[in-house]
């Protein structure tokens, strides 16, 4: 084994030894990462394609459609919007994808477009438009062959656990088949209760009928909210789930009475508008009641912070929400997520925690919060979680590496997750595990770490999985 | 071709190859960066030096006088006012900063410093205390000749456009004269109405009949204002104009309405003072309105946001601003920046943009609001601005081209320029060069990207020189 | 002396040329920084176990008793509190840290255990479960010896100078006692009047009355306060003070009359409650008085600006403050630090200072709000301070290094302190010496500065002794 240098091998690309820049690093990743299960403990899979085996009619469908990463490329590329989600055939679209995969260049969508290219179809060439009528066409004809169908990539990608994320509404119907079918791939709902907690968006009165339906109980007032909400995490658990997330600017962390509270919901039920003031009371109310009925579930709660979305009014009014044009904010988090934490540890009510920030300036303070509330009940229990969206890429999962690293336990890392929407996108835990081992090589070539790699790959394996495992308890 | 390990040369310094850490970022550079001419699209040249074609007495006046990164190190280092824009001698000013320049080193003074010296005059020796008095005079004998007057340090670097940075009021004689004469290298105005937009500066009132003369307009009303605006953007645009700058704190996206801002000007035009909630709601109707007009033009237009100006109130007195008391702000942006440029896109109005950012916290916030607005128009419509100011270094250059490359397209970036008020400082563009190309070279090492060198190649001529020619339209 | 590659060996760990990545660096290292003292001029040590020269019973007591830091990593890392803070006995809490050693790699604590347990002790072999009941006994019985007293312990890492953090009403006897004994090692009091800021903490009201009693002085109002501090500065300078420092969430420079000032004050005094607004008007006004009176002593001022401390009620409640329980801040700073710099320079008082941020999100707002107060007086008056505590690891000082060079001049650089209640925490000089050399070296490597050794060796020296030597005047 040599440490005295780079590889120098580059092609082909992306190689064996991808990411891995010395030879420790490389014997990480070979000998004890690649060969791992994966734990997709979160990502926006549709249940029901998985439930009904979907096949795709061609890649367009499985890999462009939905996948507004792509779609922010090609904009900024000057594609029309006609080729991206508007009247064009799903060949066209292809193929102004195609044109555009040499401009993004250094952006995480080149590594990954060939990645799930190679890992899924076998193709190695460099997606461009000189080739893209053999890579559609020669994709197009796998994705007929029942080897492709959706539960077949699952299984291709040695994919164990997928959580998805689910309303509380949702009946899980999906989730329920598959558990009685015995499929063999664990396929668990996670409980995503923003639009419970959103009291100020227009639909809110909606889903409060809704949401009482589902649970069989009218709600009228903060109190047979949390009745229902209840009711539906107790549902969910019985089906499996393990987990909840929260989509949040910012977190709530107010100081509220029931009545106050109560006077907010009946005001807003009734159809009114809240003050900013008083949607954040009931949202800090709401996140607390939530925090301690997962807490008593055993439950991980999860916070996905920092997001400004729907920047350009014009879009949203054509397409609609998540299609690519949402934008990293710059709001102020230390002080109202360190007290809606502390309320519930206070009580002793703080269930195992993920933490994840939009903006990377923030790794520091979403770090060192988590380690405020480690209480020495479990290894890990206060998680500063993995680089999210735009920090999807190699700097961003870097740099959250080296700050919990820095700041915390990286060993005790719960690791990757793809939060995806696509079936084509479970490379990126390769894409992870690569640069983690590369990350732990390079530090023993510096001489930052003993070169036991016995040690290291148990490390290397932990992170990968086994934290993972063993925190989720799935 | 190697990719095998790093260059060991060290010397002379810096060398042919500096910067470049292997045989591929040096093919890069030399076979395809090197020789391309230079479109400096925003600086801060005096535009009657280059009409007059002026001619400097020695290096001093050329190269430290106006200099206010120079003169913040030598601050720095303990060197009396006196020395650095006080009554010392011109040859006493030159030696003191020859005695601080080593103290500079991993300052960027530390590099450009001896690119100057030897683009221009040919010096290699690192300057210093012991050699200053041989360099001084080596330079002022160059400078006398006829090579070194102002418009042959700009052939010299292959400067093909030069755009100045122009109060809508200037009469644009110099630049019209330019024209006239039919000198090669274009020198064009750029539109830059801060003293139109500082409502609430001492200076306001004045200026505002400054400009209304030079529009033939008297400005007595925000209508007015607009007709005086529009007609100098007009003239801009006829003497080749094609880009506007604004250098804010924050965005200004207050809502307003004509008739508010109607009385705030009226209020402030009678020579009151303004709540600051009166001069930020101005601001958001004046920023609007210009982006509108820019928008119909076809102008680019760009926002230098971020800066904390004129913090040390002792020195303002004496010295009056820009010079070196100037500071990184940490100022909230997202919110702001967004509503601004939707506004305008709302209306289908919004210009071609360039964003920058000061504090490099907001990298990442201001690179993803870029992505927002692609409206797939023409490639690279939004463009995440090259690192400034403070920011105009190894570090800083390397991670806006990091950000850019991550959350946007490299490739289609705009490029650099020298946002410098000195003849000397187009070596920059060369120190932005070789830093890209070793980006790429490294990458091309490291296996993350694959190592074409044609393609590369011509991703590196677009960032350099191509994009910049086909998104100005100069 | 080679500078083509990196150092491969990697053991034993760390070894003679740990972080030193080539041979450059090495040459730097061993031959200008590892033989010079260390002046730790900011640090929490108790100044009474040096004045009796105590002997540690044991290396927990001497080691684990009082570290937050490996608190933190040991509750993250499942460990119950009863082996952390409780009352489990000091074999047993030592075996816990050993378990949870190789589950900080790449945390510095990895790296500070390994080097501690080798420069004081001699045990070359990775602390861990496996050999901790060895390595207990042989430190415990180094431990017995006279060599390991207190100030065997400073003596034995060459320190010259220790700064301590005292309150304003301490009476200094352990300092005194030392100098009037004559110990070699100059331990010398800071002045830290932090009790004396917060203005609505508790124990407010009494310590007035302690810091009044030690004046000689009843503190009944601003004036009398602003005496009793005069004496305390003055008594504190005449037994070798020579810096202050504040720990603070931001800095204060509200406006403010004596008049309300001295209304809050009494208001306070009384017993009563304060509004925020009130706190802030007079802390802003103490500030403002501090810092002229540390400018009329020659003193140098440190400011520790953005930890949120104690948010985890629940264990402040428990343990009390510094128990490792504590983030780091998102606070707003450059407008407030500006003023309150402002406000002290235009009165020509401003005394040297050094500002310490530990959000590394504010680095280039704090190195750049530094640079905008030298006014030449002497080189480097205005200080950006090295990383602090979360910061106190490989990328947070890298990064403190790189801005300050890129932003200021690290040639003018006084350098590393411990900020440690440990005696056993000095081998981060070590650490911060082989860091620094390392990145000069890597500079070389690649070309970025010249390959001159003893220019760069000097440096090096400047940075890390003879700066703090010359500014300090100790």
């Amino acid at each position: 084994m040599s440490l005295t240098g780079k590889k120098t091998k580059a092609s082909p690309f992306p190689g064996d030894d991808f990411l891995l820049e010395n030879d420790f690093a490389a014997g990480l990743y070979h000998q004890f990462a690649a060969g791992l299960p994966i734990i997709d403990y979160h990502n926006h899979l549709p249940p029901e394609e998985i439930a009904v085996d979907k096949q795709f009619g061609n890649i367009t469908q499985v890999w462009l459609q939905g996948d507004h990463y792509k779609w922010r490329a090609m904009r900024a590329n000057g594609v029309e919007e006609y080729y991206i989600t508007g009247a064009a055939s799903d060949w066209e679209k292809f193929e102004k994808w195609a044109e555009t995969v040499p401009y993004t260049l250094r952006n995480p969508l080149f590594h990954w477009t060939q990645m799930e290219l190679r890992r899924y179809f076998g193709v190695n060439a460099l997606l461009k438009k000189e080739n893209a009528t053999a890579i559609y066409e020669q994709c197009n004809e796998m994705l007929q062959s029942p080897e492709f169908s959706v539960r077949n990539l699952l299984r291709k990608m040695k994919v164990e656990v997928v959580c998805t994320t689910d309303s509380p509404a949702d009946d899980l119907r999906w989730h329920r088949q598959l558990a009685e079918e015995g499929f063999e791939i664990k396929m668990l709902p996670a409980f995503r209760p923003d639009k419970a907690i959103y009291i100020e968006k227009e639909g809110f009165p909606a889903y409060m009928d809704e949401l009482g339906a589902a649970a069989g109980i009218r709600i009228t007032n903060f109190q047979s909210l949390l009745g229902a909400l209840q009711k539906r995490i107790d549902f969910f658990h019985e089906n499996g789930c393990r987990l909840s997330d929260h989509g949040l600017e910012q977190a709530c962390a107010e100081d509220f009475t029931e009545r106050e509270v109560d006077n907010i919901l009946q005001k807003r039920l009734s159809g009114r508008q809240l003050e900013q003031e008083q949607a954040l009371r009931y949202m800090s109310a709401l996140m607390f009641h939530l925090g301690k009925m997962y807490h008593a579930r055993g439950w991980v709660q999860q916070f996905h912070l920092g997001a400004l979305r729907n920047v350009n009014t014009r879009m949203l009014k054509r397409l609609g929400p998540d299609a690519g044009f949402d934008s990293i904010g710059d709001f102020t988090h230390a002080g109202a997520l360190g007290r809606m934490l502390d309320r519930l540890d206070r009580e002793n009510s703080l269930a195992k925690t993920i933490l994840y920030n939009l903006n990377p300036r923030d790794n520091e303070v979403f770090a060192t919060m988590a380690g405020n509330f480690n209480d020495g009940s479990i290894p890990g229990k206060m998680q500063y979680g993995s680089a999210w969206w735009f920090l999807d890429q190699l700097d961003g999962m870097e740099k959250q590496i080296n700050v919990l690293s820095n700041m915390g336990l990286l060993s005790r890392f719960v690791g990757m997750l793809t939060d995806s929407r696509s079936f084509l996108s479970f490379p990126r835990h390769e894409y992870f595990r690569r640069l983690l081992c590369n990350i732990l090589g390079r530090d023993v070539q510096r001489g930052y770490l003993p070169a036991d790699m016995p040690w290291l790959g148990k490390v290397v394996q932990d992170i990968c999985y086994y934290n993972a495992r063993q925190y989720f308890n799935f």
